[in-house]
């Protein structure tokens, strides 16, 4: 694909669409024209892009048209109408929803992680789950190095990765329990202000969420590793942006913490933030904003015999959602995957 | 010891010798003489009982001089220069701190798992640390039918476990950040509200904190297997009181998640929450206020032969610290366990 790109982005007007609005201008990605799209719900009719205000089209099919690239950051059920539309007139659909992460034709791409994946495309990437993003990027050198068994993962989910509405009920909420008076949950099914749910998506009958069989699925989808074992409790705690996780690692041959930081920092879109007795471990609030997948608290773990314990946050709308979107995009620019 | 009893509370004034001062009303604790101690920074000189106001006396050797038990809910330094002071003057003292844990002629006894090693006390007898207490009354019954091999433990932990000055942090970092003003850190090292730091108490050189080593070692101690396997990193999240945790238990033999749920809910102090699609599951909202140690989203770990994982949550205040305190001066009435 040659540049300048003909680039549509649907549901421009939420969380991930505006991130990804941000992240293209930041990234001076090459524009011949950019569409923004949005479905009836949309929060707004224009979007700021290089200080200037797009008006919002309507995400239809006839708008799809004429397109080279069309990033979806929309829910699966608009994704299932919309992408394979995208593709059939000729475009690559990169989605950011669920709905085509598992099908066989379509690559689940992390660029830093599995790119020349991107290049088997017959018109749809998907874009991971943001807590799966997040974690590869921590796997996969540690993987190179020692052959990882085992992952034990707990997440620290903020409420951004539910979007606007659930960043505006924290808020609410949150105000409310200082005020003393009663909160009110509607995104929620129980109140997130200074509360902890061990709850992201819907629950299967064997009492998984779908968050955790995310994280199982699509981490071997993207390690190309189809016996990978994982384990994944996802929570949602009351913080407005980046996600947070434990990830206990066991591995075929011993690597010692010292060496899994330097491999760590060694790789692209990780930093490693790690003296925690000089007070110095990442948080949500410095992952806020920047791309960078935050390591700290690398440590063996002590109760096996070659294992790492790993403490890693992320800009969940960034690099969890947008940025990752954008560098598929940019992968496909120039026949650098194509 | 014959009821009733001159019961002394050292560090009367915290947020933990509050609340055992309220567990021993609620539990109408059979008392001769009830005096409240703190030291030189005591929040406040008199605390309520019973609906009247009790003067809070110095914690002085003298005072220690007289009572049968005293409840410490000191910090260590306190804790090591009073604890062995009133035990010499013949009460046995129950210490809430970490000096005397892991002392091997000092029981740590949570009254649900090890009773019986109460008896054993030579004056003093350890209350253990929060999270300990929350996890074994989780484990104990777990290992007595399938034999726990390792334990995986991510703790949410709420600001109350560092006590009063810490919630009102929460409290007024919450309140700047809704207001948009810069916040200040005084109790933790970096802003708490709307963030998590994976930093609870000391770090040593090998990167652990000083909570995840007494998880560890705590653990053992009560279940009385110093071969048990347990790792742990500890997070404080963002939340006023209870803590969380995710426990992944790997076993010798198997346990069906159902007879898991049902050992759990046969036992002393546990209650079951645990219908996820029903939208059934603690969180610390459902656990303040009361002793119980909640648990919900118990379920296979499909990355083992023989793993589970449960979702545990308890008033850190309370079960964690108080009420534990009080039932092990309560084993002490009638020869229960002297």
């Amino acid at each position: 694909m040659k540049a300048p790109i003909r680039l549509g982005v649907a549901g421009a007007t939420g969380a991930v669409g505006l991130e990804m609005l941000r992240v293209l201008e930041e990234r001076a990605f090459p524009l011949e024209r950019l569409r923004p799209m949005a479905s009836g719900r949309a929060e707004s009719r224009s979007v700021r892009f290089a200080g200037r205000d797009l008006a919002v089209e309507a995400l239809s099919r006839a708008n799809l048209e004429g397109l080279d690239t069309v990033l979806f950051a929309t829910g699966p059920a608009v994704s299932r109408e919309f992408v394979p539309a995208a593709a059939a007139s000729g475009a690559v659909a990169i989605d950011n929803s669920r709905a085509f992460r598992m099908d066989e034709g379509v690559p689940l791409v992390v660029p830093e992680v599995n790119p020349r994946a991107a290049a088997a495309h017959r018109g749809i990437i998907a874009n991971p789950n943001c807590s799966t993003i997040q974690m590869v990027l921590v796997l996969k050198p540690i993987h190179e190095a020692a052959t990882i068994e085992r992952v034990v993962v707990s997440t620290y989910q903020s409420v951004s990765g539910t979007g606007l509405a659930a960043i505006e009920e924290l808020e609410q909420q949150a105000r409310a329990v200082l005020d003393g008076v009663p909160t009110t949950a509607r995104v929620y099914p129980s109140q997130i202000a200074f509360n902890c749910l061990p709850h992201i998506d819907e629950f299967d009958e064997e009492g998984a969420s779908r968050e955790e069989t995310k994280m199982i699925l699509e981490t071997r989808k993207i390690m190309g590793a189809p016996n990978l074992r994982v384990a994944a409790t996802c929570v949602r705690v009351p913080v407005f942006r980046s996600h947070a996780m434990t990830i206990a690692i066991e591995t075929e041959r011993d690597l010692e913490p010292a060496r899994a930081r330097d491999l760590l920092a060694a790789f692209p879109g990780v930093r490693v933030l790690d003296d925690p007795e000089a007070g110095e471990y990442p948080t949500q609030l410095d992952a806020t904003g920047n791309d960078d997948v935050w390591v700290g608290r690398v440590r063996r773990d002590p109760s096996v015999e070659h294992g790492l314990w790993v403490w890693a946050v992320t800009d969940n709308l960034r690099k969890g959602a947008a940025t990752n979107a954008v560098q598929i995009a940019e992968l496909l620019i120039d026949g650098a995957a194509d």
